[in-house]
């Protein structure tokens, strides 16, 4: 089976939504994805776009995706990439899709110059964590990830 | 004492390296910024910027930082404010400084439709962390930050 990685095309929002739900069912969330096919092809498809996808393609199929962004270090000085979602369809699990599709990042964070892809697991994906295990990445265990939102957030804008 | 927060201007480069060092000190990581006011300066201020920064003013210095940049979600289909640094000299803590910046950085959110502020916080960091929880932050513990970078990285990219 042959595997293609390249960045998205416009027409594959439906692709790439089909992947991102299928991961929020694989997260426990299956009714997280508020997300349109409209709203992603805007953000994805525009002069400056500020999101990017890479899909991996087998026997015609898109069976993996890639979402992510540039972050930036006020310590390098430089952006990084920031892997948002990453998705493989479990039929397709074993395959080296996954490290195809971190194989394009790389070469995406050379092209760039970014030094370094950033992403987050959920504490009970060891599936996930083995994977970037293999692929040398480690746990950034003394950053806590913290958030404002809803009411609190809201109670800041009055 | 009137604090201002307002964004960054071209010349306060110079400023905002300063705290992104008192930050990295404080941080026991005084060798960690590598960052120039050049390259910050070409980061902020340019006809797409990627990154943005908001200064609290007070007496007529800037005693204050927020650098941010958008992340997004592919559960909400929206940006967030991604906060990377936020750093308030040691003399003017505890005069709603930081809180201030917070509160422009939420109005940022409002006009920009972003729902949540994320950020990250070094473990031992108590005295952040005090302040998020009065702010109403909350500790999004059961995802964890991974990286991939250095030799790893590499490996990848030949």
């Amino acid at each position: 089976m042959t595997v293609i990685v390249r960045p998205a095309r416009p027409g594959e929002e439906g692709d790439i939504v089909r992947l991102i739900r299928a991961l929020a069912i694989y997260e426990h969330e299956p009714d997280a994805v508020k997300i349109s096919e409209e709203a992603l092809r805007g953000h994805l498809f525009n002069d400056h776009p500020r999101i990017f996808a890479h899909v991996a393609e087998a026997e015609g199929r898109v069976v993996g995706i890639a979402v992510w962004f540039l972050n930036f270090s006020t310590w390098t000085g430089k952006h990084g990439l920031y892997l948002e979602d990453l998705f493989v369809e479990p039929e397709m699990r074993g395959a080296g899709v996954a490290r195809a599709l971190f194989k394009a990042l790389a070469e995406e964070a050379k092209a760039r110059d970014c030094p370094r892809i950033d992403w987050a697991v959920l504490d009970w994906n060891e599936l996930g964590k083995g994977l970037y295990r293999k692929l040398g990445a480690w746990h950034n265990a003394e950053w806590e990830p913290w958030r404002l939102d809803g009411a609190a957030l809201k109670a800041l804008q009055d």
